[in-house]
């Protein structure tokens, strides 16, 4: 299959958003996207961006994504963040993601960080093992905590 | 006690350090600190901060820190990552932990974020308690995966 991967335009954002919806349906949360195509416009391409976005392309339909930012870790320094990499269900398989997650180290590298770091739902075996073959380490001692913006408005209300 | 909390500046860095070579040894990996007090003072005050660094003051020892930077969630939007948040042992019980999470959720507060987000060791019972009762979720199904600068490099080489 001819597919090019490349960086993001603003006019690659409604189908990038169509590609977040799909994914947060195979994580169960169809609901969870409250980003809208004029956010991630405006977030990923004002003067001081906060994300890099690279999409792979087939025939002008983007098929794929991967979407970092950069970190601090106290430990080692500047660190890459790989928030989201998806592929079309209907493209797996065909090389896609392996492309986009190497287009992402590329980026890493050049960027010269300390590491790159994502996360990945404890019951998603294949991914598992593919970032384990890559030379990932998946640390299992970790939990994730939130607190969401209601959360954020009980505390500081309930606050002596 | 009489403590202060604040936001850091450069001066702080050489303390501030301290408390993360504290927090590794804690965590079970003195040797993973690899930041010096330059980088710190370079990344965090430069004309494009990586991170806002929070400290707490007794009798002008930096007896506490929390460390935090911008995300970006593909389905929240902006959010605030708590990196760290370290008090010294022997100040341990005397409200200080308290207030910087206090400063880092007014903090976020005022940012207007989406939510915050951090990590927490799975055998950390007391700290995933705390998280809990102030209104956080701590999620238990997904893991970190890393991939760091050695990783990054033999990646590259084994490309075809």
């Amino acid at each position: 299959m001819n597919f090019i991967v490349r960086e993001s335009t603003p006019k690659d954002m409604p189908q990038v958003l169509g590609l977040i919806k799909e994914l947060a349906t195979f994580e169960k949360e169809p609901d969870a996207v409250e980003v809208t195509e004029e956010l991630l416009k405006e977030a990923g391409f004002n003067s001081d961006p906060m994300f890099t976005c690279f999409v792979a392309e087939v025939d002008s339909e983007i098929v794929g994504m991967a979407l970092v930012y950069f970190r601090f870790s106290t430990w080692k320094g500047r660190s890459l963040h790989l928030e989201d990499l998806i592929v079309k269900d209907k493209m797996r398989g065909s090389g896609i993601g392996k492309e986009l997650y190497t287009k992402v180290i590329q980026y890493a590298y050049n960027k010269k960080v300390k590491r790159i770091e994502w996360a990945v739902l404890n019951w998603n075996n294949r991914a598992i093992k593919f970032y384990e073959r890559s030379g990932a380490t998946v640390l299992k001692d970790w939990y994730i905590a939130q607190m969401d913006e209601a959360g954020i408005k009980i505390y500081l209300e309930n606050l002596e």
